[in-house]
């Protein structure tokens, strides 16, 4: 883990708040140019606000990313990411060659990184570099404080 | 198999043939609402075109039925595509809820419902029911003969 990493994933951290203001389960992801430190893609989750199954934070930020770097590899380029992607959002980073893949919390639930399974262990023709845990604990923390307020508002919304 | 499984991808395959005369590796998919036999979304690999990773047939597909159906759930909606979905399509099932998914190859380097993987094998939170092998040699053969008139065409352009 380097200091960088730690500044991305505050960014990601800044874009899963967005996503929590909306009342979107808050995940946040970045794409980085390593060569240069730009941030050329960015995205926090919008399956609700967008209604569509495809608006994870990593599919938005690294659409944003191939159209400004006008290629669909992303050559160079880290994608940093809140919670562990999701086999979609895993595949999308096959599929993009991202280089580098950091991420977060872990999902028991949907992870696909190592969690449910590890994509990666598979003979698929792209492996990133992959660092894990980073900012762990706040990652968690954005995701299960959103979830408390969210059974108390519906405590509240229907009292029993 | 039924009837309507043939009609549908034989609509997928035309949608593959568009791909192919785009010079893009030829692989259709259709969004049917089980229930009225309505196609809902359609798409076929803009890759190249769109330089973007995401550009998938299937995504393509997803994303016009999720618009038309206002929602990020598919409920009703099978999924019909000429070659068996990568990691991230495999995930767009699962996270659209795709009700049936029918597809016609086997993808033997990608392919993420049985041959590199079987991601529905794994405790998601989504399972649709599967139909392998639909005008399997159809669709693997409009890929096949792509390949080879590519490198005849490669050939031609840098004779040894």
């Amino acid at each position: 883990m380097t200091e960088n990493d730690e500044r991305y994933m505050r960014r990601a951290l800044e874009l899963a708040a967005i996503a929590a203001e909306m009342g979107e389960v808050p995940v946040g992801a970045v794409v980085v140019k390593q060569s240069t430190g730009e941030i050329v893609g960015e995205g926090y989750n919008r399956r609700e606000t967008d209604k569509s199954p495809l608006a994870h934070a990593e599919i938005t930020a690294i659409a944003e990313a191939s159209r400004r770097l006008g290629g669909w590899r992303l050559i160079d380029c880290a994608l940093y990411v809140t919670l562990e992607p999701c086999p979609m959002c895993t595949g999308a980073v096959i599929n993009s060659r991202v280089e580098r893949l950091v991420y977060g919390a872990s999902d028991p639930k949907a992870g696909s990184c190592g969690s449910v399974t590890d994509l990666f262990s598979y003979p698929y023709n792209h492996i990133p570099e992959i660092e894990r845990g980073v900012l762990a604990e706040e990652c968690a923390a954005v995701l299960s404080d959103f979830f408390r307020e969210l059974r108390v508002r519906k405590k509240n919304i229907r009292p029993e």
